[in-house]
């Protein structure tokens, strides 16, 4: 990370580790485009209204004031002031409804941008990240095979990442119904109660869950130990699944003929679903995996998280779900799922771990040296004809010595230092010279003409530390 | 502009619209890489000490609050606590200061980002807008040909641009040591005062910035009237600039002996070198124009504001200067001089008068139809052999009548619709097919081998009214 970023949470790269983060980015896009997905940008702005939906006052919102307002800020309410987007899921829906009569339905959409979380300085957390999302909506009803569709384009969008140091990625699947379903099924009422505490299994371990499932969403013991046994269920394929749950229904003595089974069975046959198709395709790329819970509120069936291999510091890389009530208006509903990476995450351990560097700090392949200063503009012609051909060129700052125009270049990591023809001791022209630093090869060279070898043209991505 | 944009001051685009500038800022990102600038992004917020230099309590900025800690908001002092970057500089210069010792000088850097003005809203005024800015920032000196070369590479940038719509540019340069030599010359001593006067020439017009003169800044009627007299001057070399400026001063009697006179000489001097050096490679693009003030008060010596030819409601669209003073640590200065690019504003004209657009909504080349649900994989396996070849590819959403996804194709401008096998009225198996739903032709094909036309593989961007 740049040495002095001086303000704990908000990340800024140096310009060769940058290169690393807009590499991602540009490998991103191109894969969502070649999925038939769309680009938007939203505002970072979103009205209180939206961002504290069902008048949450949990969330962790960075709130905005003018400075020319400064002390009369709270005679808003919040509603109505301007905060900073925590995601890019809230911001879609909005701008889905407000452009309904605008957009083709589904709406395959991705956006890769910053968002902000109005935490506390914590060692370790963001405030700043950022984002890459795609999603599908629906006017009034979504197809399910989206739920297949959206996570295995994002397996293979963090495949791509793998020349970059990204381990391998595996996508865990659950689904609300089901969970929701179940817990009914045993008898529970406070189901995003449960499914809070169940979140955190992986932070604080299950007697701890167990505690606070009893003492949270009024669990008895049995039935703490319940949702603990459903939370460990994982399956590779549909009919496994099936299968371990229902041996857990016996077991719990839920009501198969019931609503409550009805509805774990509409969320078991989606999972199943999603499982054995994404299996037919890349194997091993999803499991189902019933203890995902999803911080989040929004989410009404399938939900997903994504952990890599050997990296379970990081948490999940990829997260999100189907929501089918976010984007409404009146008795209009648009229906979505989609996932979101956190890049500024991955982009972290790419550059940590992995050790993913730029092969050279500048863009440029070649420095054109200045003999002095009266002939800059000689040496600045040398570049524009070399750009002109896409040779991306720096030109020497100052006409110092050689040898200091090529500690420049050698600086930057610009393989190429052009030496313009000057005068001789005997007054005769001498050849125009292009030398490589890496090689010391020194050949006559024609700026009209000239290429750099293949393998010094492109600055590139690195990766010492390969998983 | 997307239909809802419902944020005054917060612009947003509709998918077909993000693709023009999504194409600006890719095609300015490669022009400053060919010249061997750097790309940074810094965090979008700045400490109120960083944005509030010199105490100024003026800046339209947005401070931002945690929405946990609403109401204690104030007890931080302003300089304590963080806001929104209004520009790309500040940032820039805290950036070289912290990362002084892991960069190489003269530091070379573009970044395109969004800012924010904390503003009341106001019809035709962005609160929220992208910047496209490069800058060359010294340690300890800054060789003066930079002043040069950033405007050149910002017009050859502008001049790329004119394919997505956009007039001709040209940089209007000043320099404020010229500004400052002659108003001191005549016997003038607030130059903040009068700079500011004078940036509002073209808004408010020679009468009202005299008796502003007059009134705010102690000026005679005749000081007033010799300030408007220099920013009258133009001229497109050097010595045109030099003869004009001395016939203005001896009418004025400024003392040609005087310090006043030497440091007008000074900026005199580099202006007549920037417009010269800049003739001799674009003739016409760079010219002195006395009027330029800026009103950022950082600058210290050239400035330079950017004119699109017919286009003057939109002011300046790229702008800036050479600034000594604003990085500094200790007694550590890094000069640096930059301009920076109002995207928003030319994406606004692209979209507006020039009625530039995506030639389709869809990045997709090629829509694949669904026969049944049943038979989606099929579909599916067709979409990414096409895919794999790096050919952009949706899949229809459900497996309606193909006049239905023809048509669905055809919303989002896929030009290709591909028609999987299927079985015949007689059992067999009919041919592969690609339509094209444009020209009507309908052919078989292999999704191992089949490539669309060149004119519709890709999605670019189109103008109707150009220029």
């Amino acid at each position: 990370m740049a040495k002095g970023a001086s303000l704990s949470g908000f990340p800024e790269w140096l310009p060769q580790e940058r290169v690393v983060e807009q590499q991602v980015m540009d490998t991103l896009r191109s894969i969502f485009e070649l999925h038939g997905f769309l680009g938007i940008e939203t505002r970072a702005v979103e009205k209180g209204s939206s961002l504290l939906k069902k008048g949450e006052t949990s969330k962790e919102i960075y709130l905005l004031s003018r400075l020319q307002d400064l002390g009369n800020e709270n005679d808003e309410p919040v509603e109505e002031r301007l905060g900073l987007h925590f995601d890019l899921t809230v911001p879609l829906s909005r701008y889905v409804v407000e452009n309904s009569g605008a957009i083709a339905f589904p709406f395959k959409r991705w956006q890769i941008q910053k968002v902000w979380r109005g935490e506390r300085p914590q060692e370790g957390r963001f405030r700043e990240f950022v984002q890459a999302d795609i999603d599908v909506v629906g006017n009034g009803d979504l197809p399910s095979h989206y739920e297949v569709d959206v996570p295995l384009i994002m397996v293979e969008a963090l495949e791509q990442l793998r020349a970059y140091g990204l381990p391998k990625a595996t996508v865990h699947a659950n689904n609300r119904k089901l969970s929701e379903g179940f817990y009914r099924g045993v008898g529970l009422t406070d189901i995003e109660g449960v499914l809070r505490e169940i979140d955190k299994l992986d932070k604080i371990g299950a007697d701890e869950v167990s505690r606070l499932l009893q003492e949270e969403c009024g669990a008895s013991a049995d039935q703490a130990s319940a949702c603990l046994q459903l939370a460990e269920l994982s399956a590779a394929n549909g009919s496994e699944l099936r299968e371990k749950f229902d041996a857990l229904c016996e077991a719990q003595g839920v009501d198969k003929d019931g609503e409550a089974y009805a509805l774990a069975l509409d969320g078991l046959n989606t999972l199943g679903m999603i499982v054995d198709e994404a299996a037919a395709i890349r194997p091993g790329a999803v499991i189902a995996d019933l203890k995902i819970a999803r911080g989040l509120d929004y989410y009404t069936g399938s939900v997903y998280e994504t952990f890599l291999e050997g990296v379970s510091s990081l948490g999940s890389v990829c997260s999100g779900g189907r929501y089918d009530n976010l984007a409404t208006q009146g008795k209009k509903t648009y229906p979505g799922v989609g996932l979101s990476i956190g890049l500024s995450r991955l982009v972290s351990h790419m550059l940590g771990s992995a050790q993913a560097s730029a092969s050279r700090i500048s863009p440029a392949a070649v420095l054109v040296a200045v003999w002095d200063e009266e002939h800059r503009a000689q040496s600045n012609a040398i570049a524009r004809a070399l750009r002109s051909r896409g040779i991306a060129t720096d030109v020497a700052p100052i006409a110092a010595k050689l040898g200091k125009q090529i500690k420049y270049a050698d600086k930057l990591g610009i393989p190429y230092v052009w030496i313009p023809s000057t005068l001789d001791d005997n007054g005769e022209n001498t050849a125009e010279e292009v030398k490589n630093i890496i090689t010391g090869e020194q050949i006559p060279a024609d700026a009209s003409v000239w290429a750099p070898q293949e393998e010094f043209a492109k600055r590139h991505v690195e990766v010492k530390n390969a998983d």
